[in-house]
């Protein structure tokens, strides 16, 4: 709807904004991928979601599931060295499969990425930096961004008493932890996944640890603590200290929440994982993302490491809306705006429409948003209607005798004031200005 | 590639410009079209470059082939009285399917439209006003713009003595007049189509008619010329007038060419045709449409008069790009700018990585799109050779002796001069200006 449409293209224009500020670049993929197999390897469960196309001849294709996989596939195609690129595009999931009337779906991701080798932790902190800036301006309310490491994660696991081959089971139940309480989540691992109950419950005692980056540090970074001391965590703190010195310096500590409770559930992470959620609703996270080291080597056997975050712009969308028909509910008109509409170009008495197309003319050329009824002969309280509903801020007015006198009257319709002022010389083609 | 993709988005912000200065909503139609068979009812001969989904159980979706058609159900379905609206987006068609390896093909279509009952020629007029602006903003290059009706031309054959049968196979013989001299046509409709050479003679008098819109008008409708007696081309011509007197309002005439030997390929068009090209080259058109009176009737049952017009936006990518690779040719870079970066923030000297973020973050916080070097402790030439080609034009400089003194140096990379500025106080989380 086109109300719905405005409002994606508000959240377009200030997301692609913080991009441009960044000297990202934009790159186009297809949305074509060619072969499902190449996809399955990826997604592993929710491959059963994927798009194919029919077989009228040629490669069997499917359709998009995400943007990183073909990111990662382009990277590895150009042969790519670095490249710090987003993409707004749709991706397509077979939602529902199970249902007799497999429902189709297809919805708009909005990604930003950096890939290449840098040191340590510099394209980390410029991603979150990004996902900041664009959290600030998107204005949806206060948020967090909650913030682990792939290898903290393991070596808690590795500490508690986990054998590696259920690292990522167990992974998946702390994945529930922001959703469920930690009993079920406890009794997931001891009773579905065979975890003794005092490794789960040495787990427990990881899982509670929050708190503002800094302070959380230092704490795990005492000598004493097992995570200082096991060489997995050693590494990954040490990387953490130096990407929470990189964001202080760039301003964008403030929201992060340090939370070894996160876990995402994507494999192909390695290193820095975090999750932005808004405060106090119940929305779930809005954006997400880490570093992945290994993706774009699955294609080209050559490693490239690579950090992003997907922002999730339909989340977003309704979040806008639902504040949008909020406010619009609170003032008159009771709608959101569909167009960006600055002047309607009003006339009374018959006659006008070419004298409307001129006015309106005029307006266009000057970079005015500007629109003329289409009646031939528009009643005035049809056209004040319409800009009313439309939210349309200015009437440009004129009659028999504003003809006679040369002028325009131009109305405001907030203020509720009228204005005279002389009309413009002549028609843009030079005709006289009563043609 | 990041440099097409930086064209596209600066036609994108033309294109989308005008139509808001127009009061357009934008519309988002699915990518899926329901059933292949809706879809060939409306293309004919093409529809065998209609992309289909695989069947994974629900029903058979194919790819959408055109914006127009989506459209047009989208008014049906949603019983919409009126609306202009545009949509840009991907297209998709088998090109070339008798292939072995049915190449896969996705393009960007750039659609117009206001569908909805309003006095003749009002709708016609502002299509026309929209494309005559976009043209000018695009700066192409010279154009014109191709005008017909389609009452004009069946009542030319109808005059000529071609039967209604033959109305559409002899109009796509007469729509390969801008690339066949007029034998070759003569050719295939005496050969092929089975016409009278002295009929096909009577259609090659009517074809060569073409001119100021305003200037044929008045010869064709004398009293004597056999297009102002019958009564097809009579109403044609009427409604050429009120359309013509419209445009010379909104000062969008002088582009225009009235020219009896257009005759636009599909069936849909009821009205007024056009297609602009660009003069002297050789690219073909540009952009194309008309009026289609009968095509949301076929969806609902319900005719929605609707006349629109579709840019040529991969035609127009390809100009842009040639025209801006030449440009950069003569320049000293002589690459296109991927990005919109203004500042590149350097350094001189080790351990200044937080320094460097800093300054930048205090650039985005202003607005200014900027980038900062990833490597710890960058050279200076590196530094100035990326500026240099990625055609940013100003760097932010700073060494020991700067952070020493509170300052950093400018430099304006097109003037070649340097220009020394205090550094703005402190960080923007507080913390000293040496962090």
């Amino acid at each position: 709807m086109p109300d719905q449409m405005a409002i994606r293209e508000v959240a377009f224009g200030k997301i692609t904004g913080v991009f441009k500020r960044h000297g990202a670049v934009s790159i186009d993929t297809p949305v074509f991928e060619l072969s499902r197999e190449t996809l399955m390897g990826k997604y592993g469960e929710d491959s059963k979601l994927i798009y194919d196309l029919a077989d009228q001849g040629g490669e069997i294709l499917s359709l998009r599931y995400d943007l990183t996989v073909p990111f990662a596939r382009f990277v590895a195609l150009h042969g790519v060295g670095n490249i710090k690129r987003y993409h707004i595009a749709k991706v397509y999931r077979r939602d529902q499969p199970q249902m007799a009337r497999g429902r189709f779906r297809e919805f708009f991701q909005c990604d930003f990425d950096i890939a290449g080798s840098y040191p340590s932790m510099v394209p980390d902190a410029e991603v979150l930096k990004v996902l900041v800036e664009i959290l600030d301006d998107l204005q949806l309310g206060e948020y967090e961004i909650k913030l682990n490491h792939r290898l903290l994660l393991d070596s808690m696991l590795d500490i508690a008493g986990v054998p590696p081959q259920k690292f990522r089971p167990i992974c998946s139940a702390i994945d529930k932890l922001d959703k469920e309480p930690w009993e079920v989540v406890r009794a997931e691992m001891v009773e579905e996944k065979g975890l003794p109950g005092h490794v789960a419950d040495r787990i427990g005692e990881f899982v509670v640890l929050r708190g503002q980056p800094l302070e959380l540090l230092e704490k795990l970074t005492e000598a004493a603590h097992p995570l200082a001391q096991h060489p997995d965590s050693a590494v990954a703190l040490e990387e953490l200290r130096t990407m929470f010195g990189f964001l202080q310096s760039m301003g964008a500590l403030g929201p992060i929440v340090f939370d070894l409770s996160l876990a995402r559930g994507l494999d192909y992470y390695t290193g820095v994982i975090y999750e932005a959620v808004l405060k106090g609703g119940n929305v779930g996270s809005i954006a997400a993302g880490g570093r992945y080291d290994k993706l774009v080597g699955m294609f080209s056997g050559k490693d490239v490491p690579a950090v992003g975050v997907s922002i999730g712009i339909e989340r977003v969308f309704a979040i806008m809306e639902a504040q949008l028909r909020l406010q619009a509910e609170q003032q008159a008109g009771g709608t959101i705006r569909e167009t960006e509409t600055e002047a309607l170009v009003a006339s009374i008495g018959g006659g006008m429409q070419p004298r409307r197309m001129r006015i309106c003319s005029e307006l266009w050329a000057s970079g005015i948003k500007a629109e003329f009824g289409y009646k031939a002969n528009p009643k005035m309280p049809d056209q004040l209607g319409y800009a009313l509903k439309q939210g349309i801020p200015y009437m440009v007015l004129f009659g028999e005798s504003e003809v006679e006198a040369g002028v325009v009257k131009i109305k405001d319709l907030d203020a509720g004031t009228e204005e005279v002022v002389a009309e413009v010389g002549r028609g843009l083609d030079g005709s006289p200005s009563d043609a």
